[in-house]
This record gives C-alpha cells, sequence and structure tokens, in this order.
C-alpha cells in the first residue's frame, strides 16, 4: 500500500479524501424477498452446511446491481469512527457514516490504523453488526488491515503488538517452519481482533537493489521466495475462526503481492516500469505466485507496468495465467490508489469510467481506497450497456468465495477474548526463534567471534548502537517496543553474569557526514578489547515515512541510488579499524550494503536485516555465541551500485569475463576488461552464510538418479558431519543447473533447502524430495517442459559446491 | 565483431585457428554441364541482362550441396596471403590455400587486415579471379572489412585512410546529409580496394551506459538512430560498382547490426543477457533497423539472448519478423564465432551439428569465423535426414541476392585506380564537418566561449591535450593520423594569425591517480588568461584493445561499473578550476561522463566525442568561435552510475518523484525520495546543445491538425529566428506524446528533426513532414497501430519546449 501525502504529484487531489456522502440507490426488491426463501426457509447462502459453491450460486441471483459494485469498493472504517487521533479511546461511532460506507462500499473495509484495541474491535463489530443485520442480505465484510510484521495486532499507543524482523531478514533464516509460526502468530493476533484479510506476503524479487522496498521481500531467489511465502500463507491462513461452518477453510485470508514483477522497476525507482519478456515473468517473477498463492484467499495487484502494461490492466496476467491457467479462485484487489494512476501516470485511460471498465474487464476484482473509487462508476456503465454485468458477477463470485471460505457468514466477529491471543509466550517464543535465526555471520578472520563472556569491556560504536531500527510497514512509534542493540547487550550481559564492561559511544549519525564524534569514539574503541561497530540503514514507521521532512535510506518510496553507507559511516568504520583493535562491524540493514572496503578489513561482519523486537538482544546472544549463528543470504551483495545486479540465478553468459579490474589499496588502478575497474562478482553471494562450528558433507546420493520429465520427485541424501565444537545449525542447500536446453536456463538455481541442527562429532543424513517440476523451462513455444537431459545437482552455497551429482531425466 | 585474445574463457580453442586443411567433396557433374546450358549458350545467371530472381533460380539448381555450404561459411583472406605482418608487402600467395578456402568457405572472405593496400589489392584479385576463373560455377564471393569509421580503406602503415568521428559523436550532428556523405566516403574507399561488404551501421541503442560499445553507435533514441541509420545504409550502398550489370543496386553491401537489442545487456556487461518484452522490442531496439535495414544488403546478429533465446537461434526475430513481416531478402550473418557460443556460453547446444542446425533453422544466414565452423556440418547433417536441404536452399538465395544486387558477376575486382578514391580533398572535407559539426557546447556560463582570438595566452591543461583519441575499431596507430587539441590549436592559431600563447600541462595520466603533476598544471594555469582542461575516456585501435596487459576505459569488452572520470582526473579539474582562472572542461570521451562537480563549477563544458582526424583542429576552431557549435546530445547524461538508465523517452511513470535529495557542496546530506540522496534526473538530457547564437521559435503550425490514423504525414512548420549575434546552425527537434493510449508509451519521443543554418537577425521557415506512421504502438494484441486520439507535439528540445500544437488523429 501506498501512502502518499502529496509526495506523487501525478496523484488526483482524492487520495484519502474519502467520499463519506455516496447515496444508495432503493433497493428494488423487498428485504423479505431476498433474505428468505418463498416459503420462509433459510436460504441456502446462510446454511452453513452448504457447500460454497452452492452458498455463492444463492446468493448472487439476490444481489441488486447496487448491492454487487458495492462489494467490490473498499470501505473505511473511519467512515464510521474518527480515527484521527490514534490516543482517542472513545467508542462513539456515527450511524451516517456508516449506513453511507455500507450502502456502496461495503465489500472489505480498510481497519489498518493505529487505535486502542477496544476501539478497534468496537468498530468492526459495529460494522459487521450493521451488515449482518441491517442490510437486506446480511453479508459481511473483510476487515483488512497490513500484515508484513504483525502489525495487524495493531500496536497501537498500548504498544502491545508483537514486531517481528523485515521479511528479507527472516528470510535469512531458511526455515520454513519459523516463516510458518510467524504468520500464525500475526494471523492469531489478527483473528481476534476480528481484522480477517491480512496484506501479506510480499514476493516480489530483490533484482533491483536500489528500490527501497527490498527489505519488505524474501530475497532474490524465486524458489526460496516461493516456499517461504507458501509457509507465510499458510501460517496465516490454516485453521478456522472460531464458530464457523464446517466448509471454512481459513481464519484469515493472505494477500501475496504485488501481482506481478513489481520488484525491478526501471532504475530502482517506486513505481516506475519494468522490463521484461514472458520468459523472464514465467520463470522469475510468477514462479513464487504459482508456488505460494493458488490457495491464498487474495492477491494484490502491482503499481507497475510491465513491458507497458499495467497491472490492473493486465488480462494476460489476471485472467490468462491466474484465472485460466492457475484456476485462481480467489479475491484479487488493487493496490491503492492503482486504478486511477491508469488515468494520472501510465495515461492509459483519461476518464474513470475507461479506467474501472479496463481494470475490470481485465480481471481484477476490487479497487482500494487511496484513489477516486472508478469502480462507483460501473453501475451507470452496465445500466449504459457499456460494461457486461458478467464481469460484475464473476468478480463477486470471487469476493464472496474468499468470505464464505473464512466462514463470515457465520462468524464475522472478534472475540470477546482477544486480548489472550496477543503478545502470549508462545508467540513472544516464535520472536526470539525469529530474531536469532536471522542474523547472517558474513566474515569471522581468526574466529575473532564468538567473543569471550570473560573479555574486559567491549566498545559498542556507532548510530545502530542505541536506537531500534525496525522496516518500513510498522506503526508510529512501533520501535519504542524493542530493544536496541546496546540494551540488548546490556540485558545479555546480565543474563551470562558476565562482568563485560560495555563502552558506547555514537561517532556519528546514520544521516550526517558530521565526523566531530570521531574523536571520542576512536577513544572509546582505545579504551576496550574489542569494537564492534554497528552501521546500516534505516526506514520509518509508516506516519513518519509519510511526513515531509523525514529522512531514510530504505522503504516505500526511498529509493537509493547508491548502496554504501551513508553519510560518515565508513569514515567511522575506518576510524576505529585504523585505531588497531579487533573491529567487528555490524550491518543493520534493510538491503546489502556495498562496502568492499569494510570486507577486506573488518575482522568480523554481522548482517542483521531489520530485526524484530527482541533483535539487541539477539545480537549480543550471537556475538557471545550464545546462540551460534545459522542465517544465510537471502540476496546477494554487489560491491557496488555499478556492477548490478548481482542475484546468484543470472543466465548462463551474464558474467562473461573472468578479468575484473580494481582499484587497489594503495590508489593504484589495476585495469581489467568486465569491470573496467571493478568486479560483477558480489562481495558475498545468495546462501552464503558462517557458523561457529563447520560442517563436512558426503555421500550426496539420487534415487533414482534417472527419472522421466514427468516423474514427481526424485529424494536426495547428503550426510553432513558437524566437524567443529559448537553445536550448530547448517542450511543445506540444493543447487540445480540445466546442462542443456532448448533456451538459456539459470547458470544454477536452488531447488532445495533444510535447515539441521547437528552436535558437535556428530553427523546426520539429510534427505530431501526435489520436484522434478522445479528443472522446467519456459519453451519457445511458451510451455513448460522439462527437458530430457542431464542436470548437475549441488549440494552447497551457490559459493562453494561441497558435492556434486548428476540426475538425468528421460 | 569480437576479436579474442583468450579473454573469454568459455569458447573453444578453435579461435581463429584457421583450419586450412578441409578437404572437398568430389563434385557431382562435370564442369560443362553446369557452367554453359546444354546447347553451349550462357546461361540465365551468368546474363547480366536477366533479372536477379531468375538468375538466382538459375544457378541454384547448378549447386552441389558442398557448394551451397561453402557458400554460408565464412573464409579468410589470410588462407592464401600471409597477413601475419602487416608491413610486409610481398605479393605472394599460396596456391594450396587458396583451393582450400575457396572449396568450403567461399561465399564471404573475411578481409579486414591491416596490410598495404597494394597487398590487399593483390590477394583480392586473386581471390576473385579464382573464383570467377576456376571454380564449377564462377561465384564471386563477398569481401568484407569494418566500417564503423573508414577502416575498409585499411589505413594500415601507410597511415592513409580517413577515421570520421565515431558514431555516438557523429549522431550528434543530427544531419542525415552529413551522415549520408561519411558513409559514401567509407563506401567510396572500399569499393576501390575490392572491399564489397561492410560492417556497419551499429544500430544499437545506448540506453545501458555501462557497456563499452556504446561509441560504437547512434545514440539512445529509436527514431535518431532510425534517420541517421538509413542515411548511413544508403550513403555506403547508393550507387553501383563500375562495369556491373544494370540490375545491381549497391556499391557495397552495408550491415546493420548487431540484430537485435544488443545494447542493454544485464549490468552493462557485454555478451550478457537481456531482458525484454515483445512491445520493448519492438518499439526501442526494432524500431531502428525496420526504418535503416530493410534495403540494406546484409544484417549481422547480435551475441547476446534475449529474453533467453540466443539471437543466433531467435526464429522469431529472425524469421517471423525479420522475413515474414518485414520481407527482408538479403543475407544474414551471425557475428564472429557466435554459432559456437550456443555450447559455450548459452548451454542451449552441446555439439556443433545442433549449434548449426539450430541457428540455420531458426533463420540465420551465415556463420563467420572465430569458432569452430559448424557450418561444417551441414552437408553430413542434409545427407543423413538431419537437416532439410530447404534451409540451405533458402539461405543461399539470400547470399547470392546480395551478390547479383552488388554485381559482383559483371565485376568483382579491385579498381586499377584505387589510389584516386582515396583521401581526396572532397572527402577530406567530408571530414572537416563532421568533426565540427559533433562537438556539443553543454555549457557556457556568462558566454565564456568562444574565447577572443586577441586572447593573451591559454593554458592546455589534461591528459586529452596531447594525445588523439580515437573509438575502437580502428586499426593499429590509427591514432597516428589524427590532429591532437595540442596540435590543433597550434594549427588553427597560426591558421588565423593570433598571436595567442599556448601553456601546456598535462597535469595526470588519464589512468591514474597520481597527482604528482597537479602542482605545474596549477602553475600553468595561473600563468595563463583561461585554462582549458581536456578529459575522458580512452579506447583503444583494435590491435591494442585486445592485446593484454592494456589499459582502456571504453570499447567492445571493456564495461565500466562507474560512468564519472577514472583516476585523478575530476581532481586536476577541481585544481585547476581553484585558481580562479575561467575553466573550460572539454571532455573527449565514447560515452556520457557523470560529473555533477563539474556541471556546477566548470565555466563552460564542451562535449567531443571520440573525434575524427580532424578532431583537435575542429576544437580550437570551436573554441576560438570560428565554427559555431552545432552537435546535440544523441545520449543523455546521467548524474552517476546509480542513477541510470536515463534516456529521454521513458515510459510515463518512469520518474515518479518529484523530490530528489542531494549531497550538498558543503559536505550535508538533503535527503529527498527518488533518489534518497541523487536525483533521477540527467545533467543533461537528449537532445541538448548550445550555440553562441540564439534562436527564437514561432508559428508553429500542423497541417492537418486532424489526420486519419491510415494517413501517411502531416506537414509540420514553424519559424526559427537567429536573435543572436552571429551565424548559427539551429536542430529542429519535434516530439510527439501519445496523450492517451491503450498501453503505456513514452512520455516522448522525437518524431521529426531539421537542422539549418541561419544568419544573425535572419529566420527561416522550416517545415517538416511528420509521418504518422511513428505515431503507432504495439497493442496488447501485438499489433501496430495508430490510435486515434489526440498527440500533443512540442517542437524544443528534451529539455525545453519552444512551441507546442495538438495532433488529433482519427
Amino acid at each position: 500500500m501506498l501512502v502518499l501525502f502529496g509526495l506523487l504529484s501525478c496523484l488526483p487531489l482524492g487520495l484519502f479524501a474519502h467520499d463519506l456522502f455516496g447515496v444508495r440507490d432503493d433497493l428494488h426488491f423487498s428485504l423479505e424477498a431476498r433474505q428468505a426463501n418463498k416459503d420462509g426457509s433459510v436460504p441456502t447462502y446462510k446454511n452453513a452446511k452448504a457447500s460454497i459453491e452452492a452458498r455463492i450460486n444463492d446468493l448472487l441471483p439476490r444481489m441488486t446491481l447496487e448491492e454487487k459494485v458495492s462489494q467490490l469498493i473498499q470501505g473505511d472504517i473511519n467512515g464510521w469512527m474518527d480515527m484521527s487521533n490514534p490516543l482517542d479511546d472513545t467508542l462513539v461511532h456515527n450511524d451516517t457514516g456508516l449506513a453511507q460506507i455500507m450502502s456502496t462500499r461495503a465489500g472489505s473495509i480498510w481497519a489498518g490504523y493505529q487505535t486502542p484495541w477496544e476501539k478497534l474491535v468496537y468498530a468492526i463489530t459495529v460494522g459487521q453488526k450493521y451488515l449482518m443485520e441491517n442490510t437486506t442480505l446480511g453479508i459481511p465484510a473483510l476487515f483488512q488491515s497490513e500484515g508484513l510484521y504483525s502489525k495487524p495486532c495493531l500496536h497501537g499507543f498500548t504498544d502491545n503488538g508483537t514486531i517481528f524482523p523485515s521479511p528479507i531478514g527472516f528470510a535469512a533464516s531458511f526455515d520454513r517452519q519459523l516463516i510458518h509460526d510467524i504468520a500464525d502468530v500475526v494471523a492469531q493476533e489478527a483473528e481476534g481482533l476480528g481484522i480477517n484479510h491480512i496484506f501479506a506476503p510480499v514476493l516480489d524479487l530483490a533484482r533491483e537493489l536500489r528500490w527501497g522496498r527490498v527489505e519488505e521481500g524474501l530475497g532474490e531467489c524465486p524458489y526460496l521466495t516461493g516456499e517461504l511465502g507458501y509457509a507465510y500463507v499458510h501460517g496465516l491462513q490454516d485453521g478456522s475462526r472460531r464458530n464457523t461452518s464446517s466448509t471454512a477453510i481459513a481464519r484469515v485470508a493472505a494477500t501475496c503481492k504485488h501481482f506481478a514483477a513489481f520488484g525491478t522497476p526501471q532504475g530502482g525507482l517506486n513505481l516506475a516500469q519494468v522490463s521484461g519478456g514472458e520468459r523472464e515473468l514465467r520463470t522469475a517473477y510468477l514462479r513464487p505466485f504459482n508456488r505460494a498463492c493458488v490457495d491464498a484467499l487474495s492477491i494484490m495487484t502491482a503499481y507497475a507496468s510491465y513491458d507497458g502494461v499495467p497491472a490492473v490492466a493486465n488480462s494476460h496476467l489476471l485472467t490468462d495465467i491466474l484465472r485460466n491457467e492457475w484456476g485462481y479462485k480467489y479475491w484479487v484487489t488493487c493496490d491503492a490508489g492503482s486504478i486511477d494512476l491508469q488515468i494520472t501516470m501510465h495515461g492509459t485511460c483519461d476518464t474513470r469510467e475507461c479506467a474501472a471498465k479496463t481494470a475490470l474487464e481485465s480481471g481484477l476484482s476490487g479497487e482500494m481506497g487511496g484513489g477516486t473509487y472508478t469502480y462507483e462508476t460501473l453501475v451507470a456503465q452496465v445500466k449504459a450497456g457499456q460494461v457486461d454485468v458478467k464481469y460484475i458477477d464473476d468478480t463477486v463470485r470471487f469476493l464472496l468465495r474468499t468470505k464464505f471460505s473464512l466462514g463470515l457468514f457465520e462468524n464475522p466477529y472478534p472475540y470477546a477474548d482477544y486480548l489472550s491471543t496477543l503478545r502470549t509466550p508462545a508467540s513472544q517464543a516464535v520472536l526470539q526463534r525469529a530474531d536469532r535465526e536471522t542474523i547472517v555471520l558474513l566474515e569471522n578472520k581468526n574466529n575473532v567471534l564468538p567473543l569471550s563472556k570473560s573479555i574486559g569491556s567491549i566498545a559498542l560504536i556507532g548510530p545502530q548502537v542505541n536506537r531500534v531500527t525496525f522496516g518500513d510497514y510498522v506503526f508510529f512509534n512501533a520501535s519504542n517496543n524493542g530493544i536496541s542493540p546496546l540494551e540488548g547487550f546490556r540485558q545479555h550481559l546480565t543474563n551470562i553474569s558476565s562482568s563485560t564492561k560495555i563502552n558506547f559511544a555514537q561517532g556519528a549519525e546514520l544521516w550526517s557526514n558530521d565526523q566531530s564524534g570521531f574523536p571520542e569514539a576512536v577513544q572509546t574503541a582505545q579504551n576496550s578489547d574489542v569494537a564492534i561497530v554497528m552501521v546500516g540503514t534505516w526506514s520509518l514507521d509508516q506516519t513518519l515515512l509519510w511526513t515531509p521532512g523525514t529522512n531514510a535510506t530504505t522503504g516505500e518510496m526511498r529509493d537509493q541510488s547508491d548502496l554504501g553507507l551513508a553519510g560518515a559511516q565508513l569514515e567511522l568504520v575506518k576510524a576505529i579499524q585504523s585505531t588497531g583493535k579487533p573491529t567487528i562491524v555490524v550491518y543493520v540493514t534493510g538491503k546489502p550494503i556495498a562496502e568492499p572496503w569494510i570486507k577486506d578489513n573488518a575482522d568480523a561482519i554481522v548482517h542483521q536485516f531489520y530485526p524484530g523486537e527482541y533483535g539487541g538482544r539477539a545480537l549480543a546472544e550471537v556475538i557471545f555465541g550464545d546462540v551460534n549463528p545459522s542465517g544465510r543470504l537471502s540476496v546477494s551483495v554487489p560491491r557496488d551500485v555499478g556492477t548490478t545486479p548481482v542475484f546468484y540465478n543470472y543466465l548462463k553468459g551474464g558474467r562473461p569475463s573472468s578479468n575484473p579490474g580494481a582499484t587497489l589499496a594503495d590508489g593504484s588502478l589495476m585495469f581489467g576488461n568486465q569491470y573496467v575497474l571493478n568486479s560483477p562478482q558480489p562481495l558475498w553471494s545468495f546462501g552464503h552464510g558462517m557458523s561457529y562450528t563447520t560442517f563436512a558433507y558426503s555421500g550426496l546420493t539420487l534415487s533414482p538418479s534417472t527419472v522421466s520429465h514427468s516423474a514427481g520427485t526424485v529424494k536426495l541424501s547428503v550426510t553432513v558431519a558437524n566437524t567443529g565444537s559448537r553445536t550448530g545449525k547448517e542450511v543445506v542447500q540444493v543447487y540445480a543447473t540445466d546442462d542443456r536446453s532448448s533456451i538459456v536456463t539459470p547458470n544454477q538455481e536452488l531447488i532445495g533447502f533444510a535447515k539441521v541442527e547437528i552436535a558437535p562429532g556428530k553427523s546426520t543424513t539429510v534427505t530431501m524430495d526435489i520436484d522434478v517440476k522445479d528443472l522446467s523451462l519456459w519453451t519457445k513455444d511458451n510451455k513448460w517442459i522439462v527437458e530430457p537431459g542431464t542436470f548437475t545437482i549441488k549440494v552447497g552455497t551457490s559459493d562453494q559446491v561441497f558435492q556434486n551429482a548428476t540426475l538425468t531425466v528421460s
């Protein structure tokens, strides 16, 4: 969702100026005639035991055109509650506004406000009650919020929701179960409050690192994104609400977004067009959606255009592929204001009528707020014969299917005991796991880490030490909930009864070239046994991010042209390193940091992508070895913005030269070819991450090693031994290369992974089912085929192959 | 063409190890039976008066399979002449080698060696004479060389060929007639020597500025590239060779390259894959080819893949579009070694047989050297029923059509008086025009330029002053032919009898961070009235470029990750500017230079893309005002590599934010959105270029202002007045914006231009025919359509609109 405070001059004034004054046409039928059968019996659509399809088929013909269109337009809870003051707890609503919203925008209701829970629960209850009891047909609404972390729990002024690590970070866990469990907490916190529609997960690939929203996705890999997206969708959805029908299949609706190919805008500029063809669309951008989202109860479209077609008007994507090929049955919403962008940005329509008609007929289901509510024109357009009502009917079916699948017709209400579903001990345990498992150890020269618990003193230096840095899409002041690294180190040292002294100096601001704090920082390092320098990027919560005059280097609509550290941060690291003290650099960021000097010169590097609330504490646990780091990069790290993209699964031939140039440490220039003075190789590639122990691989087998192209799976087995002295978790990664293919395929592609914990001196045999269809390619003739031939199957990280084998497809 | 000295480790050893030992199968027919008709009369294919199609139809059935395949494979003149020593002038050939080449690789012969002309003429004469008189059918060969500048004239050790400015530079002239005249000289110098096939023009768009070959193309604009490419093709081809048939339509064969979309490799890395869809392919990459190349007698494919399909195997491009849609009738060659890249880079074949079959059946005509001669497998593949002979036949037809169109069957020989066609006074006049018209005046604060002829002294400072910097694709030591800026200023001051003193200091090397020369340079500036600092990029000639251990920042396979000045050059400019002397910066480069500090701080900036031989002199003429600069950027100039791409005709919505950030001069950071600390706007956009005079526009009219979508042209008329005090040339540029379109169209697109010279105080009315089909778009349904509606027609540069009008299409 895009919040716009005049930043997009091309958008119309109507943004977020919610029009509450629409007037509903008179009902054309008597209430009784439509709410009950002629014989007075309960109609099928109200029968909890009827099949969902029977209920849809029964309900749809009872609806007026106006009621149908009303289902397609997003309403807003502020239509009947004053949500302007997040501190306000007045449980009073506006009946007129309620009736107006429910007459024209009743299908789904935006409720993602920062507000006391009591007020939110009241507002949702009032809304659903009105729909269930005061409208002709009693169709409950979707109530919606974001869900990237755990925002649906609306940690407002009570500061009581759970913030998990950013997705780019928790993806680094390479742990399906963890991601499932995170989403489970998110949904649990939403469900009780009456939120039943969550705008997550984000499945955009991190191929364009300048883009501000890299932090919201699950990294650069289609397979990893698909697997973890699947875990997230099912973590959110699986289960059912209390007291609902037996046909209900989900407790909240997940929303896969942004459909599709939103993450590679030209120039890294949010909203800008994406270049690409059908093959890249299929094999990269759509793969995660196809894996994760066919059962998701909703999908959200992208803002951008792909090869010149706006996502909201892309019938090839929305109808040919999503509906006809994939058989997707549920609700497809646009993102805020994006139907209007056809008029104001894409230039493909000049009227609201055109915008609405084009989107609807292309296969877009619903219109969010944030624009001029173009779908309001649909009633008149149908009546005038401009739009065939079948598009409306088909679209209403998708929404009703989502609602019946949630069991909302039986029970759409918040739970009376919603407080018991929030911040439970179990959810806090998930948070701790998440923060611990997402930290990536990038470098560890001479095993400088972990630090000894008896070390005399540590210097904590840098602008990320004494602050909590969350990603975007968190609510105002959410960071008050988090543990800063400074606080985390204090807590942890207390916890382990260590007498290590913490010396703190900020040294520099994140956002300034001012070096006046350097002398104190240098002195602090000199006074300590080791220096830990914490630098990085920063985002802002959803209030501050959109407030003019604020600064941030990542987040929505904060796109960078440089991937190095901003301001004086690199110079601060250099100043500390020059003291000669062991220097450990900690990145706290929303995207990779391109600083080759730090890779070459720091004694150790720890990367913590924007953490959750437990982040500072988890960092201390890793630094002192109480947690053995097990995160792996979900995104490759370039040397420089000018060497991007660096994603690991580039097509064969993508990095043709083996003769890179360089600027040497003494400033002399070593000329090469590609690049003249740099290298296209990443500093660290996807999948990289170290441990405090070591692992050895042996005995890779594939069973069978020859399979039919139409076979289901191949069993991969490999033995992993912990050859070090600490218990550790290894991420066993399986990559495939299609040795010869009719079109150009990636040099390698992840096709399996498993995370296993192994005690020192022990070994374990890891088995995985490799899905043969993950070896398929999109042919010149536009078909998916697993081509006969050999595939090289490698086990290792993308940097390092531990074992390989050949799989033959016949 | 790609010359490979072990740089591409993925290529096989066979590169350039020319195999001269192939043995031809026995002929299957007697010589008489095929060389003459049964009645003894001259066969149709030898009848100069017969139609070309009749001659092809007569000749093809006379050819054996082996002869046909031999036509498809490029031979090499070194098969019968020792070309290893460019100084050697021995007129002796190897009869065995000659017979071997002509039996298996006789269709086209690479002759692009640096060698004395006498030897070249001898070698070509021997080759053609053998073919005409000693082979069964007497089919002459194409003799081939490069032709980007005027290399076909093979300015070898005699240093006597004409080097024109680099294409990115001469495109800046925006002068169709000049480009036509340049190509005319190139062809004239080729024709006499017996070269009849020239590998130019390059029509790759400069959308990825890191790519080393940006200098070889005609800029970023599809329309400009198409128009100037058309002029180049016709300048090369138009006319006919001496003593040929009346059906001959060209004197040399042009080669449009690289087909297609080669100029946007991922990461800017030469050969890497290109991302893009059908719409971008049609509306950007293919437009120049469609405009310029349908009548070109040959086309060369790209090395890269587009959306996963290698260009040499892209049947959609080579057959569906080129042959079936465009009706292209002539020869399509691959680039050197690129059929083998299917095996060694793209991974789409694992045998030479597969590589040859795939290319041939996809629609590629001929195989160049540089690989393993995979087409040698075709005879056996046809005999084995693996390849249908119809593909061979169709392909031979294309080559024969090119040869008949050149009149080669009547006279394939060099001219006895070839020396009279070289470096004529007329061609030198074209050279002077070219070097004068391609210089672009980017900035001129306080009209510091032109300098007064009575100025006491000028400091010429910088690494580009005392050297001649040509682009790539020139022969060894070609720069000896050029006039350096230092020499050019001396000549010009003598020529205008000025007593201005030149003080020269190099200050720095192009390729080093060494600042030891700065004090002398600063002193030199302080001793002078004005400082002219010449900095930039550099390439190397085709011998040095591929010699390990050499350095260059531009040219083939010299891709940059940074678009600023290399080494100490920026610091040198800063040091000179800090003297307080008026500081004029001259860029001599092969691509845009991203140095915002120089834009902000230099008093004037002159951009000379790699010049021709007259370059240094032309620069002096511009600096002193004897030539009024009239060049316009053919490519936009970014602020930084991280803000690319910056091409002007981005799709609507491509630069969404109006809130850029910046690092201010005092080092403080001003945060914005897009980008956080930079701007996506270019320093100067496409079309920009200043003059020493000023122009005013009035009276823009379109006639008619409402046209049918199927109309031919609209007449545009505008009056341009020279409102300054000097005669000057203005480039009147016409841009169109499709106000509303069914798909996303460019924010603007050049659709017309004209260059006019106007005396001070005078005005002229410029009229242009705007082609309505240049307003067409590629629909969702994959058709070209000019959509009804309004188009905004702007006259001006892309930065500045002087007049606009509305064109309505019905």
